[in-house]
């Protein structure tokens, strides 16, 4: 997308956000974003299919960062220490939509139909991830149970970044790693 | 519930699964499973709140057994020998529900909204499982991690049960922490 196209877009997203967190989800149209952010409502239907989208919209650039990420990854690397290096190459991408993040979840939270797409784009990105996996050589019957652990401990790491006082994702995708290592040491 | 009462509810499970199954989910109404089950309608509405309800009868006495095995554990297992001690005291329960939950399947498929109730569900058996491992003296910050690892290796287990030709239950659940421990071994 051309450099205006995404500050439009981003704008877009912003405007959406601010305008979801004053009135709800349903207290505002699309027409009402797009204005609020300056532009026709013929333009945000350019940018997303419906107002659920714009809350979505982040969704396609981290499956494409995530993918790169996974392909990228040294072959001989094993199955889980390959998903935390991928996880650490979008970190940089997390950080920089963190603002837009912030406000976001609590606008999800409210509303079950959101709740919902949230869960089919968790599932989707484990399919992704296993996916993946398969490609490297992982079994078919394997790949699903550890690509849906390291999901966990991916998400574990993003939720403590977002809900505690910790400024380094990077860190806590280690410490999340270092805990599931020391559950499983019990087995 | 008086053994008369969970005949009854167990027959209006299977007529509407046989009904769903033939004339999928919108083809057939309360009234039309009462009537294959052979009660009134008066009767379906004693047993479920409504349609949709019949299909996830199961889920509260699939907690109820879940809760009492996890309390049951000796208190000096680690969190999840914990779960797959807990996991292996479900087995007869699922065991009994199989031919119902075999027809369940497809049914829950073919349909987004069964498939969001079924995701919801699934959701909340993992904060109960978390719940349960705090009382255990488990973190806050960990119970999370370690009981959705844990859920994920049962329902691997469960999944491979169910679609490949495997007739224990046990030992697909012994075999998923196995490679959980596999898994986490690399990293």
């Amino acid at each position: 997308m051309p450099r205006d196209g995404r500050i439009v877009r981003e704008r877009l997203q912003r405007s959406a956000l601010e305008l979801f967190t004053e009135h709800g989800y349903d207290g505002a149209t699309a027409g009402q974003i797009a204005a609020h952010a300056g532009v026709t409502e013929r333009t945000f239907f350019r940018h997303f299919p419906d107002k659920r989208e714009v809350l979505f919209a982040s969704e396609e650039e981290l499956r494409e960062v995530l993918s790169g990420a996974l392909a990228a990854v040294p072959p001989e690397l094993e199955a889980l220490p390959t998903l935390r290096r991928a996880f650490h190459d979008v970190v940089p991408l997390l950080e920089r939509n963190r603002p837009l993040a912030e406000l976001r979840a609590p606008v999800i939270r409210a509303a079950p139909a959101l709740r919902e797409r949230e869960s089919a784009k968790a599932t989707a990105l484990v399919t992704l991830v296993a996916e993946a996996l398969e490609k490297r050589g992982v079994s078919a019957r394997s790949a699903l149970l550890c690509a849906r652990v390291g999901m966990d401990a991916f998400s574990t790491a993003i939720r403590r970044w977002m809900t505690e006082p910790s400024p380094d994702l990077h860190a806590e995708v280690d410490e999340a790693f270092e805990e599931l290592r020391a559950l499983t040491g019990a087995l």
